[in-house]
Formats: C-alpha cells, structure tokens, sequence
C-alpha cells in the first residue's frame, strides 16, 4: 500500500500526448489551445467611435465654438469619411470608424440638434474623448490567448474576431470504460433479489463528458478468459481503460491476475485512503495497429485504472487520479482548491479520508459541511454533496476552521 | 434609467414555463429534473457483503471457535445460500447476498486458509461487521433526488441504480440570437477597413452552451424594414430573442422604435450599470402557431432581450440578466456567490459597477483581483479573468478586503 502523494506522482509520471486535431471554433468549447492566438489586426482595428453623437476638431470647441453645422454622418460599416470644414461636425455612430479632421466625440446625449445645426450644452470635453484608439486593446502579433488555455465562451468571442475559424487543440484520449461484476444488469432491466443495476459506468461516462471526452462502455462477466480475451483487445485500440470493480480480494476479483498475464505493468496497487483504496494503477506498451497503414505495427501505451467497484470508491478515484492525468497528458494547469471545514471531524484509521461535503459560500470564505454517508456503497449520499474534502492521514482529528484541499465535483 | 435591482426584478417577473419533456437519462446531465426520482428498492436492496473474506455465526466466534470449515461460497450475482451447520463458514464477496444463518464478515486479511479451513487471526469482531444492511441507505419509496435538482454525474448513478433509463427534465427555451451592424462581417471573411467580425453571436451562443440551450442566430443589416420583417416572424417562432447591439442612441439603433412598432411591450430601456448600460428588455404577447395543429392559433409570450453591442456589455448582461431569467423559468434555485476584494479599488459615476476580476483560492478565501480592461469594447480582456465583481453605486471607494457578489463565467 502506497501513499496518495506517491500514487498521485506515479500516475501523472504515466502521461501521455494524444496529438492535436483540428476542430470547428464552435466545437472548441471545453477543450484545450494547442496554439497561439494572435490578433490578425490592431485591437480596434481603426479609431474607433465609442459612443452615438458628433464628432468634433476639438481645437475649435477650445476656441470657444459650440455649434457645428452637420455635415454628414459616418455610420458603423461605411468607409471612412472626411470633415472638409473644421467648423462643422460629422455624426458618428458607436463602432463607426472615426472621419478623418476629427479627434473629439460628443454624446448625443449633450449635444441639441436643431436645424442641421449640433449644439453643445456641456463646458468641459477633453481631446480624444470617446474614441477608442487603434490597436489600444492590443496590435497586430500580439498573443490575445496563450497555448493550453481551456476555450470558454470568452476565448470564443476572441476566435471569431480574429478569423479563426478552425482551432488546434488537444486531441482526447480514446477511452474504454468496463464494469465487471455478475451481480450487475443493465439500467432497463429488473433485477432479481441478489441483482443491483450497473451504475458506475454510467457516472464515469459523466465524469469523462464533463471533460469533454466522449467513452465507450463495456460489460464483461466474471469469467477468466472472456476477461482476457477482451482486454487484450482493448489494450490495442484504446489509450485509457477505466474499471470499476474486481481489484480487491475477492474470489472473482480476476483483474489484476489478467492484468499480469497480459503483461500490464503495475505500477501501484492500494493506496493509504478511503474510499477508494484498492485501487489499481498500471500501464501497457503494446503493438497496436497504425491507422493510416493497418499492416504496419506500432508501439502503444495503454494506461489501466482499475477503480474499486463501490460506487464512492469508483468516484473519488476518478476525480482525484484519471482527472490530474488528463489535464497534465493535455497540458491543462489546474489550480487547486481549498476549503475551510464547517465541523469538527474524527477520523481514526491511518488513511487520507475523502470525506463528502457540502459547500457554502460566506462572505468570500468557502465553507465545507461534512455529510454524513453510509460509507463508500452510499451511491445517494453523491448527491447531496458537491465536493470531497481531503483530510491527510497525519491527524485524527479535524478542527472546524481548519482549511483542507478539495475535490469538487459540481 | 433604473437601477439593477429593479432591472433585475422586472426580469424575474417575466419568467416562462416551457414545459417539461422526456429524454434518455445520459442526454439528462445538465438539465433541470422535474420529477422525484424514489428508490424502487431498498438500498441496498439485501444485506450486502462489503468486505471479501468469510461469513460466519457471530455466536460461534464468541464461544471462542477460530477454525470454520469453508462450506461454500456466495458470489455476487448468485442466488443468496444458506449455512446449513452454523459450526461452519461461507467464503462472500464484496457486492454478495449475505448468506442466510451467517451475521459477521471477516476479511480475508484477517484470516488464514488452508486445507478447507478457515482461520481468524484477530481476537475482537463485531456482530454484523462488514454488512451493509438492507435499506440501510434508504428504503422503498425515499426521494433520493429531489424535483428541481440540475443533473451531474452524482445523479446519473442514481438514475441508472433506480432503473429510469428516461427521466422528465425543464424543456429548454427556444432561443434566437439576433446581430445587428453593418460594420459585421463573417468569421471567414476578411474584414475591409472600416468593418471587423461578428463575434458577439458566437459569445452568446457559448455562455447558452453552458446552460446546455441549443440556440439559432441570425444577422440583420441596418435598414428598419428588414429589421422588422424578420423580427416579425421570430416573435412568432422563438420563446426567448437576444439582441446585441443597435439599441442605444444612434441614427441606426432601429430596434427600440422596431419593437414598439411590433408591439413588443417595454418593461425598461438603460439600467444605471457600466458597463452595459443602454440593455433593453420587453415582452410581446403574440399569435403563436399550435405545433399540433397548424391551423389552430394560440397565444404565445416571447422575451425580448436587447443588449448593448459592446462585446463586455452583452458578455455581462447575459450573465446578469438572461441567467437568473432562465434559472428561474425553470425551477433552478442557484446560490449568490461572493468574493473578497484583492485590492482597492475607485470609482465614481453613480452606476453599479460590473467589474473584470481573476479569482484566486486562498485558504478557502475567494479573492478577486481586478484586471484592468481598455472599456467595454476591450473583448480581449475577458480572457484574463473569471468573474465580474459586483461593486454598488452607493459609494466611490472600495476597499480590499471588503466582500461583493460575483458572477462567475468560468
């Protein structure tokens, strides 16, 4: 039994670059920058006019003049137009380029127009007032979003007005998730008295969507052979196989005897936690098979997560060993977070304790309520918690105030 | 002018009810449940096994036996056995029926196999120990989540457990997202001179995403009569429209004066915040078509939101105003979130100021640092921050370490 800090290193020790891809800007939500974003222009391209109004040489209105004859309107999308006459004005509207002979802009809303003719009702304006300067947000080369930044719908906005409309990022893993278990029947059907339904791939399935990886899912029996005979193959097309369950001692608990046979390496087994500790960790190189040409073999890295089968179990794993991996094989920093626990806490065991919590903001502090599961089997409890505090192993009791790492989840 | 908390009251006053629909429980995450979804069994539904090791007679261990013969095993997903000679033991595994007669598990690590005989190793075992007892974590018939609640991951497991392979959710709102502006071009297009990229469709169809709202967008040019023809037909069509831009004071910001003509009631025009100031809100009760029966008419209410073009302004809007809209439309209570000021910050105009923050997790304290932007039309600047602070116009200064609600769009 290892550590959580030694398995958390071995596992990130373990990743791996899946490539990039190339992918519409709109379906780049979620995923991560694998270049960098440059504007294509000055930020505003042009003088631009910030507000609806007339546009002024601002020396005259210093020389006393307060009204200007109209002399045209420069609208948002027209060429640039020029003021011939200094002492007259243009109207200009928000977004329009800024005519030329003019450095001042004047709001409408002080400003009365009567007659083709725009008086200024206010005292003091200053030169350069309501235009925002070419290239003053950034200049043509600048970096507007950096490589490995996650795309959100601000960095959208930022792709469309630099034309990028096809963006490199990261390429997902190919990720195959297996429940195993005789016990297990599928979500449609009813299960006799000793059945439960499969649930834990499903989760994960969710866990991975929210990552923006999209899983397949597979049912093996409890059966030695059919267990191999399947894995191998998965071991050869998939970069990730997730498990739930069969790691422990149990009689039918075959995975990590399949997992030797077919010379997976592992890497740890059992970690100094709960829930979650016997968790399975190792890693493949297998010849798999190259897409572009299916007769040459190439060498692949599989890695294996075999999460305990208790649903918590299965859970926390996946949030605090395959999430870490996938940001770091991507080249995502994530910061961690903390929180300040709302309750005393005793826990006795010498293992880090994952305990479920519920978290309040309070004035700017993030407050963490311990609720209270019936241990990692309490599927339900999941759902009245939004995170897992991480209490170290070090200590049996947890002083209210005292502030933990955490792991949330919604 | 009004002030947001009366914007933002007029807003909720508006809310829809867009119906509820059936879909398959993995298309649920994200979506708002509209059912109780009870346990169809206890849970777990038969005192389950939750350690690997043997199952014995409590009894038989207090008057001091340590040697069991091994008369059989339970597996998971067997029918449940019975231990006919209580002077014997029955090898369980983790997610078994507990075998009838049989009261306390012990681990296999605290026992010694051989010859068919079972060995306990420890002096001290407990009466029910490792048996996760039938209803313990909830019987028949429990709400195990609760109508209302926004579907993640925690809750797809107990979808699945439950056996809802289709589960009722809030309908979405159907939603057009309308640009206005001649200056707009296409993200493919090269932008002459005086124009640049539409980009403020893309940002709102993202922050949409996000609430998991498909949406359809559309640009109109600047000439009224199209304006109005077209709007004509999304009021008939689309729960919800969003505009960006053309509703502030220039020569070409038709829509204000388009909407009266469309009989589109004004609930407000300008809210006293910045930015985002000139947001225009009204609702139009129109002759929707029966999607059943086409040639049945019935009334239709559909939601005007029109924000200000500046990409900052529609940005914040959306998130201040169409987000607590929908959460509220649908059922979802969402919790105020605040943060604790990193540094001092002025400023004087009598308006609610939306300010740009990165937030920092600092021993469980939000902190909120302000980045400052070139103005409302700096859309570049939204990279490099998280949050909007919420600062009141009641006073100039703010100082660090006073706490203001946030809006959190990453």
């Amino acid at each position: 039994m290892i550590s959580i800090e030694k398995a958390l290193q071995i596992v990130l020790n373990s990743t791996q670059n899946f490539g990039i891809e190339e992918v519409p800007f709109m379906k780049s939500v979620g995923r991560v920058l694998k270049e960098e974003i440059v504007a294509d222009r000055d930020f505003p391209p042009f003088h631009r006019v910030s507000m609806d109004g007339i546009a002024i040489d601002f020396q005259q209105f210093k020389n006393g003049q307060r009204a200007f004859k109209i002399a045209g309107i420069q609208a948002a999308g027209s060429a640039q137009i020029t003021l011939e006459n200094i002492e007259n004005c243009i109207e200009v509207m928000t977004g329009a380029v800024l005519p030329n002979n003019v450095n001042a802009v004047i709001r409408y809303e002080d400003v009365t127009l009567e007659n083709g003719i725009a008086t200024i009702n206010i005292n003091s304006i200053q030169q350069g007032q309501n235009i925002h300067n070419k290239g003053k947000d950034g200049v043509v080369g600048d970096v507007l979003i950096h490589q490995n930044t996650k795309i959100s719908a601000a960095e959208i906005g930022v792709l469309a007005t630099v034309g990028k409309s096809f963006v490199k990022v990261a390429k997902q893993p190919k990720v195959m998730i297996v429940s195993t278990g005789d016990e297990l029947v599928g979500v449609d059907e009813t299960p006799l008295e000793h059945q439960i339904r499969r649930s834990n791939v499903f989760t994960l399935v969710s866990l991975l969507e929210r990552l923006h990886i999209s899983s397949e899912t597979a049912h093996i029996t409890d059966d030695k052979p059919i267990l191999k005979s399947k894995i191998e193959s998965y071991l050869l097309e998939y970069d990730v196989l997730l498990f739930s369950g069969a790691v422990s001692k149990g009689k039918y608990d075959f995975l990590p005897e399949v997992f030797e046979e077919l010379q997976v390496e592992k890497l740890f087994h059992k970690v100094a936690q709960r829930p979650g500790k016997p968790f399975w960790f190792g890693s493949a190189a297998s010849l798999g098979i190259n897409k572009q040409d299916v007769c040459k073999k190439e060498t692949k890295q599989t890695i294996v997560f075999g999460f305990p089968g208790n649903p918590i179990s299965t859970f926390v794993n996946c949030l605090a060993y395959f999430y870490p991996w996938y940001y770091k094989s991507i080249g995502l920093a994530v910061k961690e977070e903390t929180a300040i626990l709302g309750e005393d806490v005793s826990f006795k065991p010498n293992l880090v304790y994952f305990l479920q919590v519920q978290l309040q903001n309070k004035f700017g502090h993030l407050v963490a309520f311990p609720i209270s599961g019936n241990g990692s089997g309490d599927l339900a409890s999941l759902v009245k918690t939004d995170a897992f505090i991480q209490l170290p192993n070090d200590k049996i009791a947890f002083k209210k105030g005292e502030v933990f790492p955490i792991i949330r989840y919604r």
